[in-house]
């Protein structure tokens, strides 16, 4: 197969035109970096909007000019994979309060021409989508055929859905939660601390300096536990040492600390820890039902729902996923729920393709056909 | 019920003796602090030696002078409760490495006459056990009754059982293992790095300066969320705000992060950094079947054992103790299994004190009269 060479490209706000956040905070600028895959059809019927999750980007598929890794869903998109781009069109797009090319706490304030740092408003998942929206009608897409992402990405598929209800077909929701619970806010909270105990963070104004790499790095070392199982870490790391034997000192002498370190020291060099601190604020705020009932917050949704959990994901425990879809059934609307049986953890959703790849193909097929689209 | 006060007391090795550890290394002085509750009787067949976890100390039950908080474990040992000190005479001593007394690498190093810091050699939970049974022999007491002890103090409860058949009349290992799996050794090895990351930490070598607080705060932090239970934590704080409403701004706003915050803050006041890095390496070290068979290191176990396991505890989960009680079992040995159904998570060890309490009682009870005693 030969390689799909993808380029990023950049949406922004007409002239004049600003972007007022849920907190109430104005952006004057809403740049947002995304990557399509595939050709819109003439009726624009065959969009579809992935999103997502912590660390991704808007490149989702196919191979960056100079690049040897492909984007980080390449296994579900592409021609005749899941997301099948000989039929779909599909968007990706960086989230707002990102780093990798939309508007986020490293861009430059127009007000002060220096980078925003703290200074860049609180964003929710709610105005992820709303930029989103923005993006998606800039090509004249009245409905997308489907909103998909794990994680972080399914917050904004579940958001998608109660957000504009008249302008998505189907939605799925991926090892996602309606709503962050205490034990997951506190993981992130870990996170953030970490960072903003390094020096370096200087209270968010690092830039042109040295950013608060030890500190990001050990907020990765937390996430990356919690995206595993027990049991997918004791298979591949168990209790092997990197030398012949133990050496009675402090370094990384077993496996698994070296693959921590290594995953820590990797990503320091290609996240900003701002937005780190953005994204996991954001995921801590979301919350579907609020003061409602979760039945009532689905109760005006009009997309057909697949959604997907994984049996050793205990970061997004499959009873989150259930209580999705029983919120959902309680309003009759048209749901499948499948879990998946993997290994893997949280990370599942990046991994287990195969299975995922056919549920995903069949459910877009027959979502497809229901527009009434050939 | 009237204040039972009570002193650390200090045990030495006799001057010219060294003790030897695992590594080979060897420290000059043993200092080892340790309390006692009860009397000893005449036989000396009624000790139970108690073993603390990682952030505990000698100090497990009554009040020490002018503190209003009682020793870690009191709800067990005292008066008429589990550990009854009208029956037994109990034992608690600081592991050594630690930093509450007994030689670590606070400790000021007799070559050098300046505190250990990282040249304090690594120990390990076989180290800590042989220094106790030095302890323990200069009472006199050849059998001791009972050792137990949860998480850290239940792998030294399996070391003596292994170590020292013939001393051990009954074992009580609670919400512990026999080794540490990948996931224990990552969520211990985040931890120190986060203390290591700190610049306050100086490789070490910050006593008489300002301690990595900043780092330690955030190992800690990460330990409470493990030793809690997603059910414990939801039902603390679920969402719960601090303030009346979101306010869209990097503070502590969830009452989880609050929670957090305050854990960290506070163990930074009573816990050395460096003593953390050497408690969470030797239970990354523990591993008692090595490249034996499990059941093949218990074969010449002579000690009844009581195992106690948490029904929510994920950080030490069931399946570890059972699979001790699976290899006794295989050798016949008199073991009995109770799990304890609890939302407490880890910290049920400490909190679950009732049933827990029963059990305990009950064993000793029966361990005490299997000994011939009155």
């Amino acid at each position: 197969m030969t390689k799909q060479y993808t380029e990023t490209k950049y949406f922004n706000l007409p002239e004049g035109e600003t972007f007022t956040l849920e907190s109430g905070a104005r952006l004057k600028e809403l740049k947002i970096a995304y990557e399509t895959y595939g050709d819109l059809n003439d009726e624009k019927t065959n969009a579809v909007l992935v999103c997502h999750a912590l660390s991704g980007d808007a490149h989702a598929a196919g191979y960056a000019e100079g690049e040897n890794k492909p984007g980080w869903w390449d296994t579900m998109i592409g021609p005749g994979k899941a997301f099948d781009t000989e039929k779909y069109f599909v968007i990706c797009s960086n989230v707002i309060g990102g780093c990798k090319g939309s508007v986020g706490p490293r861009s430059i304030n127009p007000d002060t021409e220096k980078p925003y740092g703290l200074s860049f408003p609180i964003v929710t998942i709610r105005d992820m989508v709303r930029a989103q929206k923005k993006l998606v009608d800039c090509f004249g897409i009245e409905k997308l055929l489907s909103v998909s992402g794990g994680s972080m990405g399914g917050m904004q598929v579940l958001q998608w859905a109660v957000e504009y209800p008249e302008n998505v077909v189907s939605c799925i929701p991926i090892a996602s939660a309606y709503k962050h619970t205490a034990q997951q806010i506190a993981f992130d909270e870990v996170g953030r601390q970490a960072i903003m105990s390094d020096p370096d963070w200087r209270s968010g104004d690092y830039y042109g300096g040295d950013p608060p790499s030890r500190g990001l790095a050990v907020a990765r070392m937390v996430g990356h536990i919690t995206y595993m199982s027990n049991a997918s870490m004791n298979k591949k790391f168990g209790r092997m040492l990197k030398k012949e034997k133990l050496g009675y000192e402090f370094t990384s002498e077993f496996e698994v600390e070296g693959y921590l370190r290594y995953r820590g020291d990797n990503f320091v060099r290609r996240f900003d820890a701002n937005s780190y601190l953005y994204l996991t604020k954001a995921m801590d705020y979301f919350d579907l039902q609020r003061d409602k009932k979760l039945a009532q917050v689905f109760k005006d949704v009009k997309s057909r729902f697949l959604v997907v959990a994984f049996s050793s994901d205990w970061l997004y425990p499959s009873e989150q996923s259930k209580d999705i879809v029983k919120a959902l059934k309680m309003n009759g609307k048209d749901v499948t729920y499948c879990e998946i049986s993997s290994a893997y953890g949280h990370d599942a959703f990046l991994l287990e393709s195969e299975e995922q790849a056919k549920l995903i193909k069949h459910f877009l097929n027959r979502s497809f056909k229901k527009t009434g689209s050939k």
